[in-house]
């Protein structure tokens, strides 16, 4: 965002916070989807792209959407293969969460003609 | 709708309409959406904006459309995360409606260049 | 349809001709969809629009089309809630075909920002 | 709209109101559409859907939205040809508004295979 | 935006900042679109919702992005009727930057079945 | 069209009926389209496909619709070129009607990975 | 298909040709379907147009292409009910191929504002 | 095409034919697309896929459609840089055809990132 | 990718590479889907075209990505019937992967009005 | 692209190549674009993404594919304004092609509700 009045730095992070989850006793999804993903080619050095597409029930906590937002960022500079950072974050999701279910489908932009999905499920939907 | 010739002024309100259902007797869908819901961030105060989509089975009692549209309208001032609200939503239907079966979907507006969705089941379709 | 050329002039009926199932010791499904229903809202009087959705497997009869385009005419200067019409038009089907499974659904043009459709389920697809 | 909360009984009409256009000063565009005309073909009597697309630049007056519904809504037990009936609103409203600009599109839902639109435009964009 | 983490209250306002063009030597098109705008109707009280499009050539000044969200969100509580409000953002936005050229559409959501936008153009593109 | 209720038999001609202009002080469009459109290869013989697109501006007469539909109807045991028959229709209604302008376009289904379209114009729009 | 250079001449034919399926180890989907399929009315004797969606599970033996688009083509001067051509392509194709699945949907062209599909299925997918 | 009865073999060829323009007395638009062309990169040997589309006004002569296949085909197995081959096609067709105008478009599939198309115009539309 | 700067000059290959999956503990999905897969028809020596779509969970080893590319590319000068093609694309990787779970699906460009698509499965998703 | 085989490592690069227009002698159109730009945001430090889009007319030289890919890779850690940057690039690109014609357009992603696009023009198209 153009925080031009009253401008805030932020940096990225790996820290995600979380809030409780403020209707636990009901099983309901969160879906967070963000266009804005990138990280680097381990091999070639070049920018990759991806669609992340996250949905999850929660227990007890859920995850803080600008902590979540940070956390994407803090891929871009890092080298990654498609198929570990997908595995990457639903694992660091899952240790944060403990959610009843979680599902990341990482969709990466066309390289060479070909378009790669990756999708992991964490539970039953 | 721009009542212009005679005009009826409304008021936001959070009392709720029913009619009877007039075929209890079958299992049957109502679907009702709205893409102008908006209430207001409860950190930072700013607007949020969202679609609301609602599909229930109705037990004894349908809710009235034009108070559904008030209803949704009281939210207007109001400070809720996105978790939170749709809950809301949700078990004010249910209490009202004792339905047989209901869905709530909100689909709120891009905000960090994140896209949220909450989505809320009560019974089986 | 514009008949110009040795016009047949038709007239709205309730009255829904049937034709015999030719292929009755298979099930499939029969779907027959129009955009251009209308009847009118019984508190107002002013006109509502829908698409009618319908699918069936017929048992030994068949709905005959030209009929049922009559039949969706003679809701035009009729009063009937979005629910109670629905469920008319499938008690008036399932009695006509006895079929083995049918479903309609009306699809109402939005009304103060609210997009309602009624979904009305017979049988086990 | 399903005005269910004290409702206003409407009643269809010819007569079109006008209010005054708030910035004459300024050559600007008024855009009204409605997929909700139908009138009746004056050969088989039987029912004529449309989508009618307004297009106008103001001068003194600007036509008031709810009569333009109740009078699209006049057409609906009238006979008429398409060409006719979409040359009879352009000229009721320029009539009305002695417009600097109109631009009427009726789109006619299919008939016999046939898509058939008409569109008429007064004065220069 | 969801400022959770070290969040900054936001106020709406009447006041546009702008900054300098950084290219005056040329012409060239800033085009801003908005699906968040929403006021009341003036005759009945209810919410308006309407999708906000500029498009402007710059001369000496451009209007800064979260200033113009502020300046939307100002017309929140306020009644105007269509016409009007799209009007008082041209004049506005003229009055403020002196653009080379600059349009606005106000593409208003649906009520009563009409569907409303109002185009402001001012200068050539 | 299905005309299951007292039929009427028709047959293909090449036979174009018209009927008076209504407006003729008027400068207006009539665009009909269809996607009904077949005739032959006449090299191969095999059944060729199209979309026919008509659009005229009228002087003293208009086509009438069902001759049309059955004009077009003609041509299905016919053998042509597409750039032929394109012509040859635009060359019939320009004789029948002397439009004030006329286009046709015909869209044809592809063949062999080639996706053809011929279109002629008459006159200025 | 254009044959222009050494063109074929071909016949509309109801004898399917089959070739072996080459991995009958396996259950798996073939799926052809075609927008170009037409026949006539039984009643008015006018063209019908539809879709022929076709999806089959092969067992010993798979539908030779260019047969079955001869085969199609032999009903474009035969008269038939949509739901009779319908099971009458399935029987023809169930009895040619004994497949393990099959599917027909015939997607008919709007006739009196219905629009209608039939859909036949054998076995399970 | 699949022409497994009576299967014509055919070669790729840079021989184009023409066939005389039906209607030279007129300035129309004949219009060609095919997704199926496929070249090779001249630096790394790799397959290059394009659509290209093809838009004439024919003065004496026209492009035959299967021998304009072929020659398509013909630039399989050759290595061109995206510029020079789109302009080899225009100077191809212009030099047979001697047109009134032409346009090529040719859309190259996305090769790192970059979606990449020429347009080569002949004369005016 | 035109890799002009210090380009590497490939070459088809049926050699397929494999790299340990990252994620064994863990059923996950992987989908790579190219539009660029091109064949010769083996009846007419022709140029085919689908797109390959593939979806896999792995078990102890994934397919590597520029492989895989070359592997598509090789069948580029070959002819194979689209049943044949699909089922060996399917075999090379069953044996390569040993899957959890694989289905391919082939979408062949359209030949004769006719589209068809081949699709495979292996093991349950 | 996945340079797994082989893999040549890049880096971003102010260093735009050319090459030799091959058809100086008339006018043409090259377009590319990139849905893979990022840059940082001045104010706040966050990553700002847009969709760069552009299209020109070349005199002499062209812009080679690969250096324009690592030429808007460069911009992935420096901080710009949305007007700036496109500017910045549309100079660039003017100085090093001295082109007949030039358009840019930068399509961000959205930010606090508002979609912005800049459009930056030099000479005639
Ligand atoms: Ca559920
Ligand atoms: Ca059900
Ligand atoms: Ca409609
Ligand atoms: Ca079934
Ligand atoms: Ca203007
Ligand atoms: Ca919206
Ligand atoms: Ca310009
Ligand atoms: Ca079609
Ligand atoms: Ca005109
Ligand atoms: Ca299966
Ligand atoms: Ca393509
Ligand atoms: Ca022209
Ligand atoms: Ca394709
Ligand atoms: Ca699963
Ligand atoms: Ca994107
Ligand atoms: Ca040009």
């Amino acid at each position: 965002m153009n925080e031009k009045l009253g401008a805030v730095i932020n940096r990225p992070t790996k820290f995600l916070e979380t809030f409780e989850n403020p209707n636990p006793e009901r099983n309901y999804h969160i879906r967070i989807d963000t266009p804005e993903f990138t990280c680097l080619c381990p091999k070639t050095g070049q920018p990759d792209f991806a669609e992340i597409k996250l949905d999850y029930v929660p227990d007890q906590q859920c995850v803080e959407l600008k902590s979540l937002k940070l956390y994407y960022w803090s891929f871009r500079d890092e080298g990654h293969f498609h198929e570990k950072v997908t595995n990457m974050i639903a694992n660091d999701l899952i240790t944060l969460l403990a959610p009843r279910y979680l599902k990341i489908q990482a969709v990466f932009n066309v390289r060479g003609g070909l378009y790669t999905t990756i999708e992991v499920e964490h539970g039953h939907p």
